[in-house]
């Protein structure tokens, strides 16, 4: 997504060619168009879901399917909407696990020059070690078990790991809060197409207070961003999600 | 897909590393033979779909994959193969909304280079404004109404740019024939896999005048260019699309 | 994936960015730790699948995905787990036709660099002619006649193409021993959330010697290059398979 400040970008985060409102109009005026009457001018001013949050999903989007081209900007896009760098630290941490290794080293190609330009250091990311936030013990115990009790057997490492690095230590990181690492995972699952692993994170992330509004409004953002086809597969998910759960 | 004159390509489109069957034979040598015996030297030639019309499935696969490597070479052949520069700029804009809007910016980047190298310019672009092709009013009504009832409530956000931005504005824009547009979504939607939007647009894609033998070519084409798995699980989709179509 | 070596490893390949641990300090220092205590220090050391076989599943995830920013290092790493340069070149290829040509085409440019940085020539490479691995006829016939039954009508371009370059061709190529060609196909499904075909392919591996400890293992080095939505969804697949073969 170009915008007229683009070529400041370019320059503030040192990074390759981002695009601009004239290199678009060269090839695909219309695109031009869409991108500055559509998107910017009217889905990203809608309201439901505050322009912080159209950023983490906006983000989540483009790390899980590792489209570079658009990073620098909304690197900055999100750091100028509030997303803190620790927060976008950990939105790469998390999508290693939930979009692959390479994707979040893509991503961390991009926003070290972006962090770079913006004097973000060390004092304003996580550390390592960090104090984790309270677990609800029965709930995980009952993930675990159900995990356990079906891939256990066959797949020990998967489900050691998955207990061991994901939900007894990477959700409980304190420097994003689990409704923003549900709605990135929310996010990537519908950027990706991975539809069969949506209904329990959906639900996760409304039981983390992501609001219907809020998820239905997300679900419009990415329409753009990851294209209207993986959108018509979550609908019907997301739709039975609201359906069933307790009002 | 490496060819012999794909330095003059690189030279030409000023774009960087576009790969020569030397550089494939140095890694692969068989890679080189299956590309130029098998792909180039018999499938591009087989009958049945238009070499235009396998430049437009093939471009809409790299694009839908955000595969630049390919571009420069592929955006070449599409127009020596008689795609019109205004239908590129169509199917870009097109793919934004059916690929998500990163995927098209990395095509407009290398587009421009490719534009500019054969000096196509504003007056063979398309213009913002167009006059609108004509609506068949009622097949637009039962599906707006079919949307509007399964996914009004909970996704109007989607439900209304999919009327008012689809279908009632991008479809209609006149410098991509309507079958051609709907061979970009058939070739996109098969290119990442995502089966399960693919029986309304093959029934619009024949609808709009694509024959069965060239949806069975484009299949074909798409083997090579998005690999066997996807085109594995088209197959069966496509197959009875074919089947309940009225003979 | 970053390593002390990937300085050394960027220079000796030429090739663009490699980031090294301080790079993803800079930006996610958690991510870092991961990287080294998870993920090298833990994972690629887990016993039931062999430090060499752990590169192919690897390479397979990170070319099937185009993830050229983890290739020159894992290119490097997989020679010196004692892949051959004549197995990397048969995983190439295998992969046009899995993942796509143009993914092949990327990892092509990569191991280029690879391949001249450590001196690896043609004489370490596969020829174009070679002697096919002996074919079990019935086997084949049976498989040919039921894509034959199922496609043949409606697809002949890809039945044809399957049979005579994939099945008769492709897999009877002999430096890529069938069990490895197996496992690259295994990864590659699994890397792009294929699952609709990863039944056959996973019996095949199965058949061709793979262990279910190996498969098992394959899929939780998986998760961390994929991303664990689609081991998750891969799971219940390969536990139906593991369940279904005799014992």
């Amino acid at each position: 997504m170009p915008l007229a400040r683009t070529e400041e970008t370019a320059a503030m985060t040192g990074s390759s060619p981002v695009l601009t409102y004239e290199d678009v109009r060269k090839v695909a005026p219309a695109l031009e168009a869409y991108t500055q009457n559509r998107l910017l001018g009217d889905v990203w001013k809608r309201p439901g879901l505050a322009p912080r949050d159209r950023s983490i999903v906006t983000l989540a989007a483009l790390i899980a399917r590792n489209q570079t081209i658009e990073m620098p900007y909304h690197f900055n896009l999100a750091l100028d909407n509030g997303v803190k760098p620790r927060e976008i630290s950990e939105i790469i941490t998390h999508l290693a696990f939930y979009a692959g290794w390479a994707n979040a080293m893509s991503a961390v190609a991009v926003a070290e020059d972006v962090f770079a330009a913006r004097d973000i250091g060390a004092a304003q990311l996580p550390v390592v070690s960090v104090t984790p936030l309270p677990l609800d013990e029965a709930a995980e115990a009952q993930r675990a078990a159900f995990v356990q009790d079906q891939f256990g057997a066959s797949f020990p490492g998967v489900v050691q790991y998955t207990t061991d690095v994901l939900f007894r230590d990477l959700w409980l990181r304190p420097d994003l809060a689990p409704r923003d690492r549900s709605l990135v995972t929310v996010s990537a699952l519908i950027a990706n197409g991975q539809m069969a692993q949506l209904t329990p994170h959906l639900n996760r992330a409304m039981d983390n207070g992501l609001t219907q509004t809020e998820a239905s409004e997300a679900i419009t953002q990415l329409a753009f961003y990851v294209g209207w086809p993986n959108v018509f597969s979550a609908m019907p998910v997301a739709k039975d999600v609201f359906a069933k759960r307790p009002h």
